[in-house]
């Protein structure tokens, strides 16, 4: 559908040329994936969404393998296709071995098992975590 | 509500009061959380819930606090209360700080709005991620 | 919170009286309960949804016992607390066994835990089921 | 996305042949559905989901094609493609007909409307439910 | 998946036939959508939505074009494909501009974002609220 | 419970006393909502949520009101009950009748119903919607 024509890389001009020029250098890839080309119609939410993401994901306490890692758990649990490959993606590039990724879909899947067991006990909420 | 009454520890036999006390020996606390009464009622459910959440939440190749974030990041994600409050305590009493648990909540955050924009986009997955 | 305040059973005038009596009448109940004291600001809201929750909850191919469970597997789903309780309620008060509960919910438990997995794993349609 | 190959029935050795053919033989199937063989790349959790499906799924008090029924509203409400259509097959496989899956689905529609009607009107829980 | 086939206009017979004709001269459209043809199995159930949506979609207090686009809002929070390119189109064609589209998007990215920020940080409502 | 304990007005200095103030003066309030004063424990997530809820949520195509409309509309169907108060709180100081919430409600209700419609019938994309 094209809601928003996505802004080809050709086509990008001022602010939306500078930004995905950071991206690519950022990110160390040659073309812009569609995401940023999808949100590009509009420039604010580009740089908006750029900047938050570039400052929230990069090392920090804890280091952005773990920082994608948790991104894809959130985003499994929305059921988010593009998001779940794009940022699996991301976190392998970046580092993230076979096995790790197995282990955090271990706890992606329980968790969200146990969550619906409290829900369906409606337990309640203990002392000590309040 | 009472739909089926959480099992207190005085009363717990067999099978569920040897899983209760397991639980209180791994976990290093001196009651049993709330959680764990509520569904012992269902000794199966206990005894499976109990021995996937232990073998999953281990050290391996993502250390157990690590894995404690991703548990809080999906019950967020889920708006389960219970389970962001306890994994949360849990995640500290493991040894994440103040500054992990806020970039995790970051990452949560920027996760969650990026999931909805892909969806409003409708963005196509790149070839690169298939 | 009186985004709209409850109509309270005295209150109740036309159209919102006959449908609160054969509310009493049909769920052999003596008190209103709040869902639909909440609605009631909008008589044709509270109409609609009587109706066709009258229509589809009844006893057809599935008898209205397994019904209340798929509701309330939904509703656990969804973490509606209120529709939990009060379709837990119901669905004990048709008949449902503490047992048929219990089964109800390990299925909600495990399906919410697959279909996490099949979202990680991006697993692709089989063609048996096209 | 081939973040984890599918293991073919071709490849399977050890512990992931052995429950992929218990798998064939439980459900009288000839191919093993894309599901299992996305998630035998990790054995344990191939094994413990297969194991506890098994368990749960299994005619109790309720009959498994009620449970097959609550699986797939509980995966509609998730949105799980994969999820719904293997489920949904499932179901009619083992005896539901095209009346229980129409009563079924009503029944996910209108929970899903009433669980949203509730959290806008912040419908207090009644006493009676408590 | 034929679940259930869809109904075709040349098979529409009776209530389905007298409903589909309504539906494309009050959309003033010249085919019936999927979303239409798919639920005709179940007259009743097509009867249903239909008079509900013509209902409750009209201008009001909110005028139609306002109403389409909370309708997106909730589809992308579902992450519902289907309803959020087919009431996109349905914004657009009754009048909702680019730029009420691009607003709309934004304000769904922050709310997701902001919602799960409150329940990270399991904020209480304040009294003014209540 | 305090993971972080929420920032009070007298304890805020530098840029979160700044921005608090910014608060009270745009919104017109005199005491800071607890959700700023939680999310204050994390200086940037303020400023950086303050900021673009700023712009965000002002007038352009789409004005103040329906905007907060199209907010409460997320929250109520990601069930976040602090957020579906809040914004319906600000939508009616912003001037939104009470006609106009009760429209909104009913937006809400059938837009997930059919949204789920959609997913238990796995409708096909028309292609004038692609």
């Amino acid at each position: 559908m094209s809601i928003f024509k996505p802004i080809q890389e050709k086509q990008a001009k001022g602010k939306v040329k500078t930004i995905f020029n950071e991206i690519k250098k950022t990110r160390k890839i040659r073309k812009i994936p569609n995401f940023w080309k999808s949100i590009a119609h509009n420039p604010k939410l580009l740089e908006r969404t750029w900047n938050n993401l570039k400052e929230i994901m990069r090392d920090g306490a804890l280091n952005s393998v773990t920082k994608e890692l948790i991104y894809v758990a959130v985003s499994i649990t929305n059921s988010c296709d593009y998001c779940t490959r794009s940022h699996t993606f991301a976190a392998k590039k970046k580092g993230a071995t076979d096995q790790m990724i197995k282990e955090m879909i271990d706890v992606v899947g329980i968790a969200n098992q146990n969550n619906k067991l409290v829900e369906a006990h409606q337990v309640e909420v203990d002392k000590i975590y309040k």
